[in-house]
């Protein structure tokens, strides 16, 4: 008799070794093991996971390089869009696990899988997107979240893998961090709390640079295509490479205060030096290279597709639409930004582009300008406030409310 | 023959001189002097422009103390939207100029007066929200913008000023500086480039703090009502306080690109710290006291708020509306929020409310929940993702799109 | 031992017979019955669904006169909002069921009720809103839905209501029709399907006026206060007269489709003859008494107002924010607007309002301007188009944009 | 000495044949008089335009035939967007005029002029299209408008006209007519009131069709490429063919009330049948087969969209970005909606489309469902409730809002 398939997406920490084994010793599936790899891992951490998963007899190792599909499918638009959720966090969980559920159902689809295992718990984020994106993707294989399901203490899950012969280092960590090409999270202990800061020591970056150093990120369609004077093969190593520069200055650390999908406030600590810097220059370039309406558009839909995104809706179609919006904001996104990187912080210091509308062809801020005379612009006031004026002579109102307040 | 009024907005400086001048002896006016104080001004600064005034044989001279009203009719509901333009400025001249303006114009009616007199040029943004003001408030009194009008370079105005024995110190400073209780702003030579940073010495207020210390703000319905221990009889004067104490530490500082009213890019530097540490700190609060549709839809209002109130238009009874938006979802934003100050930055490290919604009544993130089961979120998951399954399994298109990225 | 006490939703249909006796007898209840009058009953209705609960068994039965709460919290912000969800249903079910849901959860405190039930099926979107109503109000009220949790037939329910003696007209219905004060929704047959029509028999209310007629709404800081001459006591009033006289014109029929709350897409009729009539002549005087931007502004708040409201979300303090919004911007919303009725439609044929902008005072469209020059529009075009111009400029755009299309 | 050539946008009537003389006689121009055609004129009104224009001594006729450019650039978007500003009025002539525009700037260009002339008068919005056009596309190009800078009265414009020996039929039409592919305009009389309607007599279709026929528009990625069993060329033709089809039934009459671009408020009759049945059988097809966040979107970008366009900012990228979302909306907007057309009305009657979401696969609305469980629902409304059954609960405020209302 054939045995039946389970893809497992695998971690190498407690909660999926434990699943590993369940699948296995429990449910009698032969276990294929996939560590989707969004940038929070080293080659020596990818060697270590491969080791444990056939180490606790997985079928198959499978290590999903997933860096540049999800730049492309995702950070690539959140950069577009100056994605920062509550003007805030960039996202860094959020989007990486859509990415790593969209990895995970293609994988699961090609080895015709029967089942498909993670190893959220019930009272997180993760679970929600996982299982979406795999209802959508593979409505006929079924899910299997034994953590959720069983609603294990980590002491159980401990003496369940040691029953088993398994040995590996179950010392907690005292934060749980989730490493990421787009930042790395931190949380725990404090950020359980509403009033207490992480502190220094909880950063896996700690702050290693003091003396300031300036850094110029090309753009190119609104992509980071280069830093100084070198043009990378892809963003991803543009990210990459701006981390190593400024992660050091402890630069992009925050706190994030926000609505999970299941309705509750969620508080996490972050640090991610490069999506910070990249999205505040990319930010500085529109400012200078986009109409007013177009800053204002792209800033309305970019919220409301963050909020999307992270409550795991990537592939409900307006998500395209709205990249498709994005996309066609950004024919003019080219350019260089001068950042400044100092400890803790970083400030743009100014960009250059042949699109930038700050030319002084037509007048510039606050010189005489050129284009246009002093009488038309009262008649353009005149006329721009026309509406107003009339509604208060209409009703009679102007001058109670500037009375009264 | 009685001689006609004129009501001149005064501030002083060399462009307001002329403009006193030249309308009591080239046209014959009675001049009005009103300065109208938003908070920019010392004591002595003020008695300096009084003595100034009558020195140019003004009729009368009058101080007009708004910053309270400033407070009530702009920069509460800027705090209440945490209104920061194109993601970055507090409007610290926008607003105040639109109360400004609102000052002149009640002004001018109360005393009567046949015209009103204004010293902006015809390149800014300035004389937009004057004019449109004034158009709506005083509709029948004339507008007078000799600087506008007549295109004086500094020299021409210094020359005539001198003809008629004035002496005051011509020089040009080398930035424009433009002070009130919701920030500083500082425009000029790097400025009207795109490229280079203002240097450290533009900035009025130099750093002199280098140690890191706290402090907690009050907020009671959204307003900051207090510092610390200490209640304060106005949000005005909590203003005031932080800026004492966090100015010293140059926070708050950036550089502004934005749209003007009349269509060209403008740049300007400006130092805000209390404005900046005020905004953080309020929304850091409503990210725990409103629900995620409250925070989403006073983001999509705020932003056009502030550009509205940017352009001059505050008079739209649009915005009237939003306010008591803003206002009906401050109800719950009461509480204090502790804020880490330090050189160049600060961080909000925390709130405490009893309206803070990150309640563990119902089960805290990433821990164990309490008020819904596995299968209450597994059945959520479904329905929730329902429509993107049924849109793709109909157009027969997740696959594609997922593989294809 | 005292009984426990169960709440029923009770509409006389056959679901909530069956739950009546299912409650007593399988659950060992005592059975109170209310009904929530929300328009939708004549007085000899009511007195019929109170004989058919006590032939029930049931301890008590209540009849709640809801149409002017309904009104108060629901009807009149969809009238201020112009609510007409996908820009044609006018939300009949949707309010009225939230109503529902409030009005019972009220008195199931009221009476300490240790359950509530009522009679939704698994299917459609009336479950989510009596649950969810119900969850906010009375968290510690269990919720029992017998018909949706057993998914009984039509004909198992008949079979066991006979079982226990009741007799009442099984006949099934050709058409589902829920009928109440802000309109009457009819599903069934044709509704099931994308591509059909319902028949003109399939409608509650046939046509019956041939001869058009006029009629005129008056309106009071935008609520309907009053008809032709004639002021009434409650907007309810109003409505209710102008369904009589609107009504047999067989006006305001159409076919929603609509997403509901699980994720599929439902297809309704209905016919809503004073709902419809009412908003768009609302509406127009809008158009005459508002600006630009709160028109715009309402727009967009109202369409996700209904959204919201339509998935049952009314207790979403957002929705408070929200009616704040819309309350603000009705001030100038007075006035009296001519509609003409006539078989299948309805004309607005114009206004009057001491609010009317379209003054002559400013100067009239398509005649000679008064308050403006020739010169001021020019003026205000240029400076209009600045940023466009400048746009294409420093991108060599236009041309290429223009010759392609 | 060579003549400086003018180009002037030429219809034919009084003010544009004032032009025509006027701009050789006295400002001894060489006059070029092109028609824009975007669907208004009858090939012989065309012969007899250009007869006239002959007859007033212009150097050239040209006839521009822009229907597919009218199409292609601006009613394809409105038709994805459903636009009807102010949810009546399909921007029938706001488009036209932005088209017109273009058109005569295009070909301007081509041959060289110095000048380019129209016959705006200063009191509507045409002036504003026109200019702001040009501005952009023919910066280097003066704009010469004797009508709005000379205020002319009808009776000094046609004594000047005998004066040169020109004759034509000088009685004043009773109404304004504006005719073009997407919508005839009639504006005079009672739109100069608020409160009257236009009579019957004044739109030019009257009605000739009394017995209610069926139509099936046949639309593929959102464009109506079809009618009933015929797939037409362009879907110019569609529109076309639709309006000889339902135009007899008096359909899609309304008067439209809004707002100029130089801010007062405007009045204006249309009859616009093909384009009201078009927008409306689109809207339904959309309604089957998008999600509900796509409708959403749709609705809140194409809203603004159609004011942008309405005050003549067709040329602001940002309308690019927009036509990028809704072109990427209409991917599965193919199939076909059945329309009845009646006196006065229309009515779709309902819809096919392989991307119809109503699909019987996942669970229909209101019947039994098969893709989840009443506990799923359960799960789901546990969830989705959760915030707001949180807020009250930390707030403690829901009974009190019920209670209250």
């Amino acid at each position: 008799m054939v045995m039946k398939k389970v893809l497992l997406a695998f971690s190498g920490g407690l909660d999926t070794s434990y699943c590993a084994i369940y699948l296995s010793q429990e449910l009698g599936l032969e276990v294929y093991a996939a560590l989707v790899d969004t940038g929070g891992f080293s080659a020596e951490e990818i060697q270590e996971i491969e080791r444990r998963a056939y180490s606790l007899g997985v079928k198959q190792f499978t290590h999903l390089d997933e860096k540049e599909s999800y730049y492309k499918s995702c950070i690539k638009y959140m950069i577009f869009g100056n994605v920062l959720k509550n003007n805030t966090y960039p996202l860094s969980v959020s989007a990486e696990r859509v990415t790593q559920a969209l990895s995970i159902a293609n994988f699961a689809k090609s080895i015709g899988a029967d089942y498909v295992a993670h190893g959220s718990t019930g009272a997180g984020n993760d679970q929600v997107r996982f299982d979406m994106v795999f209802q959508a993707i593979i409505p006929d294989v079924e899910i299997i979240t034994p953590i959720r399901d069983m609603k294990l203490s980590r002491e159980e899950e401990i003496e369940y893998l040691r029953k088993y012969g398994v040995e590996m280092d179950f010392t907690k960590a005292q934060y749980s961090i989730n490493k990421g090409i787009w930042g790395t999270s931190v949380g725990g202990k404090e950020t359980l709390t509403s009033h207490l800061p992480l502190p220094e020591s909880a950063y896996p970056t700690q702050i290693t640079k003091q003396e300031a150093e300036r850094v110029t990120i090309v753009f190119k369609n609104g992509e980071p295509v280069g830093l100084n004077d070198e043009i990378f093969e892809s963003p991803v190593q543009v990210i990459q490479r701006l981390q190593e520069i400024a992660g050091p200055f402890a630069i992009g650390r925050d706190i994030h205060v926000g609505d999970t999908i299941i309705g509750i406030k969620g508080r996490v600590g972050f640090e991610a030096a490069a999506p910070m810097v990249i999205i505040k220059a990319h930010h500085t370039l529109e400012k200078h290279t986009l109409t007013k309406w177009q800053l204002y558009w792209k800033d309305q839909l970019a919220t409301w597709y963050g909020n999307w995104l992270h409550e795991g809706q990537l592939l409900d179609p307006t998500m395209r639409n709205i990249e498709a919006f994005l996309e066609s904001t950004q024919q003019t996104v080219t350019g260089k930004v001068h950042v400044l990187l100092a400890p803790y912080r970083f400030q743009v210091e100014g960009i250059e582009s042949e699109h930038d509308l700050m030319s002084d062809k037509f007048g510039s801020y606050g010189e005489m300008n050129r284009a246009w005379t002093a009488d038309d612009v009262k008649g353009f006031t005149k006329i721009f406030g026309n509406q107003t004026k009339l509604y208060h002579n209409v009703n009679n109102t102007t001058a109670a409310w500037a009375t009264e307040k």
